[in-house]
């Protein structure tokens, strides 16, 4: 089966993202003939993409076609797909008010919750759009708070809905490189919450994998950590992961060690704190390591826009068109062209994970297909994660919301009134 | 209608209660001919409650009788209804630990995670021994934690439980008494869990009681804190409450004011901080507040050893045959007799509170007949208070008793983490 789609992209001045989606799409036939609408309300970086995407599909020869706009509205009209990945007020804005807590005596913000109003009201905003404009389009979710505004859109609209996050992959990949497997013979689950997610199983050829784990920990982690070029990302096997892994009984996967904060303030005391569970960078969320992502970042826009401010260059060559691994484009082609698959999805519980409201979203292992989008029951997590990490971010993510939707600060208040570092 | 049931009160040694229970029960004229069976380990203050009881019961010409048991398993053979009213290690052992916990920094201990193990252990024996011995027998859970006992009783067996506190009722008594309202026109709600009730309705003479509060705060408040004669049992109208009413949009009733600590650290930063928002006694749970209270409860107990150990004495006149205001009495006779009657009962929630699991016992008003216990929908909880305050203490609770069932100390490590005060 073969459907072109119409996907509106939204935020799409965002050049890595778009560069990666465009690439991922040129390499799924099935979806040849669709178009895609960027949208962004910064017209230098929509006409650089723009540009960057026909120039790459003309090289590699594929049927896409490109539309720019800078209203919401026009680029969701007779979309198939809305792929939101804006950040209102960008990086930036975070920076600032990091900046301001930090003075406040809040070392790196008060994680995750900070900036979330701005982001709430623009994903609030996207989501009504599209049940006016595109009733029947699916929303993929992309930029965060993905757990935050997924339950926010899920509440106040009915529009169909997938948030998705790359953390775990990134995660197993990491572990799979440590242990020395060959990634294509993992498997694994790790459900609970986006950013807070347990890995309640994982195996390698079909048998248990966590005896290996073990072994690491035990025979190797101490080299490892010792090794110089630990890098500021590194955080799957951190000592802070398998701290966490020790006292949850269960692994944390992906970013789930490093943002649940309030609830595992003991290892994010200070740069020097953050440096013994995080090694010398003290993790991505210190000041160290948050730098070096910002220069990583900063680099890969630099070698976007030589890219686009050189014609003779191939972008084939610069950004070769092999998968990025992302499953946004996977779960387009499964929907639309009924090509099923597993997917791993953060969608409203409905009764997947036990313990957890029904319109609350969780992330939780889903088939994909023609059908749409079926989570898989998990029942209930293990104890330790629920009441230790998964039930306090719902309560922390619950008064966010109830924050905004009904504009009371002293919620607000209550989340910064719970954090352990508050002290009058 | 009439019937005589027979009543086992498990921890009967408790003189005040006991004393209270037998007084409630002679005035109750259609339970005539129920008899208790008074069951302790301490044999001596047994054979006291015994003899006192009986006593009472001869000067009122009361048709009551009573035995003694100091095994537990004789006393339950046979009850209609158990009465527990038992603590583990008694008042000694609460003081040792909390002394404990002081020495660690965590001024006033705990609270009210403290000392619950031993408690846990003897609540879930008694009701594993009332599903062999009577199975069809109400338990009425008296002694605290009320909250994690009932929730863990109805986990673990099938008896029919009710948990009762009189905290709201003192609380109304008190608010009552400061406006100046006649206590039998007054009518209210507050729903919760036990130790945790906030008052979602308050009418006096069928009108609504919040503008005469409000106006008591705005006019009274500042004169009345100032009164030299403040007694460290007058919490309900506290500076603490009101500022919790404020914050939270509705009044804490009861306990729930001092009993929050970990949600509401910030009225318990040591003896000056309680001070602040206590009074000058600090509060109940201060050092002198408690100092106070257990004088008062010696001096009670001094006063029933002396009518003991005097033949002389008329009973009746040293305890006056007045209805105490507990409600299990007037429970048991709703339950036997079909005396239809609205109550204040900790039973599983079953839906009766919004976003709080089936099995988690809360406290609610229920009416009471005949057919049994049956709790009233209450719907949600107002935003604030449902994710500022009932929300986390159900998190702690739930920590607190898987910890307990699966034997787990890292979930108390979690309770302990999660204290503000914890520092490292």
């Amino acid at each position: 089966m073969s459907s072109a789609v119409r996907i509106a992209v939204i935020g799409a001045g965002s050049a890595q993202f778009s560069v990666g989606l465009v690439r991922d799409l040129c390499l799924a036939k099935s979806l040849a003939g669709s178009s895609i609408a960027f949208m962004d309300t910064d017209v230098d970086r929509l006409a650089m993409i723009h540009a960057l995407a026909a120039r790459y599909v003309t090289e590699l020869g594929t049927e896409l076609r490109f539309e720019q706009f800078t209203d919401r509205v026009e680029a969701l009209d007779g979309a198939d797909v809305v792929v939101n990945t804006a950040l209102a007020g960008g990086h930036q804005r975070e920076e600032d008010e990091r900046a301001l807590l930090d003075r406040l005596g809040y070392y790196r913000g008060l994680h995750p919750a900070e900036g979330f109003y701005h982001q709430y009201h623009l994903m609030r905003a996207i989501a009504q759009d599209i049940a006016r404009v595109c009733p029947d389009a699916w929303l993929i979710q992309s930029s965060n708070p993905v757990f935050d505004g997924c339950t926010l859109m899920t509440r106040e609209t009915g529009v169909k809905m997938v948030g998705l996050c790359h953390g775990p992959f990134g995660g197993i990949r990491e572990i799979t490189t440590i242990l020395g497997f060959d990634p294509d013979r993992v498997s694994f689950e790790a459900p609970g919450v986006n950013h807070c997610v347990w890995m309640t199983g994982f195996r390698y050829e079909g048998r248990d994998a966590f005896p290996p784990i073990d072994r690491w920990i035990e025979e190797e982690s101490a080299a490892y950590w010792k090794r110089a070029d630990t890098h500021y990302s590194h955080t799957q096997l951190s000592p802070a992961a398998v701290h966490m892994y020790r006292f949850y009984g269960t692994m944390p996967l992906g970013d789930t060690s490093r943002v649940i904060w309030p609830e595992a303030w003991w290892y994010h005391q200070g740069l020097a704190g953050k440096q013994r569970w995080w090694g010398e960078t003290g993790g991505f969320d210190s000041e160290i390591g948050w730098g070096q992502y910002l220069k990583r970042v900063e680099e890969t826009v630099r070698r976007i826009s030589a890219a686009a401010t050189n014609p003779e260059a191939r972008l084939t060559e610069i950004f070769p068109p092999t998968p990025s691994g992302e499953q946004i484009v996977p779960i387009i082609d499964a929907l639309f062209n009924d090509r099923q698959g597993r997917f791993i999805v953060n969608v409203p519980n409905r009764g997947a994970i036990t313990g957890i409201a029904e319109d609350v979203v969780v992330e939780v292992p889903a088939l994909v297909d023609g059908g749409g989008i079926r989570p898989i029951i998990v029942g209930p997590l293990p104890d330790k994660v629920m009441l230790g990490a998964v039930a306090p971010q719902v309560l922390a993510m619950e008064r966010r919301v109830a924050a905004f939707r009904f504009g009371d600060p002293s919620l607000i208040m209550q989340v910064v009134l719970s954090e352990q570092r508050t002290r009058s």
